[in-house]
């Protein structure tokens, strides 16, 4: 094994900006013999969520913050090197906090070990924080009933298109907003939502009209903006607004205004909620084993866009806010 | 009994901008005879609502809208002076919707009998629409439990007044928001707020944080606007914040922004949610009996500001606007 460890450490704050690769600066540490207890783990795979660049800003939140200097943080699968902890073998698959680095060390009970039964790569995406963000966000704040028509925005993300899923096979219309035809194709074609926006070259109001006759019974948002606004002008009586996620609100420099059209909220009796998907850990088991069920009988796909190598990690978090990717971000090291 | 009615007409649509006397006309209309089923009414007090603006706007919303050249609506309370409807004598005190006119004309079952029990004019204030605003708006969207802190903008008001001291009487505590001095003092000397906070003359969001120092559990909004932000800056976790109404915003000319901090509902796990009262009738009774009982107790106390003579019924409605008013806004024929 190698005794010298490659990572990306956090070298800049981005709040207020786009992320550049100068946020973040290579480095090489020694590898310290482990302690009762610690496990050492090889990264296979890194995760990339939008989530990751609040963190980078240490703005109180979602999640504790990294500080320049820290090796920036992702979740990740990885292969057991060495162990000292009890249950835990040379050779495990685990997910965890792995980090953009080649090898990391965990307290053992931090790490969920995993089965490589083909689904391996599918617990940084619908087994993971995204699919569970889907499933808690849609049954638990949204709360959508059969013949519900549940519109997703962001709906080809991580999150949106499980979502959409989701509400298909409990019996509602899915309607999802995306960039691009080609996202709007996979939508109607690949996860079998009823029609999808192409917020690029359509014009969203108009078209949630079009699409939501009897409106809007559940708002999943994973973009805020103007599509939130123009959600929100179109919702049913005792609609549900789920804030999930606000991707159009990261790159601004000054926090945008919120969306003219709250006050409808009063007029359709509406909520609109917030969730941390942390308040549901103690279920997360029964999801999952829901979620992977759904998976297995082909009733939720999903699509991974795997990127290589250690040296496009900063690139391809990158990618993952240009809107380049095409499913869940993934790199293989 | 006169057989020429005074009446005042909507004379203007005020969308977009400020009420004037201009809005309204003055009329003279025949009182036509009475046919079956029908009962006329002497108006004796009219309310003053700021709905009433958002109905002359005719924008699809509260309610269904009254054209320039209709009476402009109101609700009242008047004597009978006439009677072709089974139940209702001459003589009987009734509450509903009268208008701004000195004689109105009505299907007899439309019309709310009145005991005159020495709270006559409580049925168009804490026993009437805006106590049952406070009632539902608070107990069933935000649902406060003892303990919890409960903040209320536009807290001086006809509903923001009764929604505080319902929120004291079980168990919460009171901070109001309101503007001047003198209504501050009002709301902790005489309602039982804990504290008060001048938006006029304070800076919200420092005193919010001083006042509220565990967060706003939840927050009760009449305002709109910035104090909306404000507080969606201090809530706590799974705080409820009640979308009541935003008479900041019935004056702009454009729909203003929304709260730049809606996005806080996500990182404190919060709801926000509207409601019309409408939704509750069939408990109207049980609440009412409720409210009279504590109003019986004094545990809730009520101001009202009434304004004298037919002539003046415009300028009250611009003086409720004004703020001017203190304690819910009527006017005496």
């Amino acid at each position: 094994m190698a005794d010298i460890n490659r990572q990306w450490l956090i070298n800049g704050n981005p709040r207020g900006r786009a992320l550049s690769e100068d946020d973040f600066k290579y480095n090489e540490a020694a590898l310290e013999p482990l302690v009762d207890g610690q496990v050492r783990v090889r990264t296979q795979y890194l995760s990339f969520d939008p989530s990751q660049k609040g963190q980078m800003e240490n703005v109180s939140g979602y999640a504790s913050g990294n500080e320049v200097g820290d090796v920036m943080g992702a979740r990740g699968i990885g292969t057991v090197v060495e162990s000292r902890a009890d249950g835990i073998e040379e050779g495990f698959l685990v997910s965890g906090p792995l980090g953009w680095q080649e090898f990391s060390t965990h307290a053992g009970r931090t790490l969920e070990i995993l089965e490589d039964d083909g689904f391996l790569t599918a617990h940084l995406g619908p087994l993971g924080g995204t699919g569970l963000t889907a499933y808690f966000g849609l049954l638990r704040i949204g709360r959508p009933e059969p013949g519900d028509t549940v519109v997703v925005s962001g709906a080809a993300g991580a999150v949106g298109s499980i979502t959409g899923q989701i509400a298909k096979l409990m019996g509602c219309r899915a309607v999802g907003t995306a960039g691009g035809a080609e996202k709007c194709a996979w939508l109607v074609d690949e996860l079998g939502y009823d029609a999808a926006i192409d917020y690029k070259n359509e014009k969203v109001k108009a078209r949630l009209r079009e699409t939501c006759p009897d409106g809007i019974n559940v708002f999943f948002d994973n973009v805020g903006g103007p599509v939130l606004n123009d959600a929100l002008a179109v919702i049913a009586p005792f609609a549900r607004v789920v804030i999930c996620g606000g991707i159009s609100r990261y790159e601004q420099e000054t926090l945008p205004p919120g969306p003219p059209n709250y006050f409808n909220i009063v007029f359709r009796q509406a909520t609109m909620q917030g969730f941390l998907l942390i308040a549901y850990a103690s279920e997360f088991a029964t999801a999952r084993k829901r979620l992977r069920g759904w998976i297995a009988d082909g009733k939720i796909v999903y699509k991974e866009d795997v990127q290589e190598g250690f040296e496009n990690i900063p690139a391809t978090l990158l990618r993952l806010f240009s809107g380049a990717n095409k499913g869940k971000q993934l790199l293989k090291l």
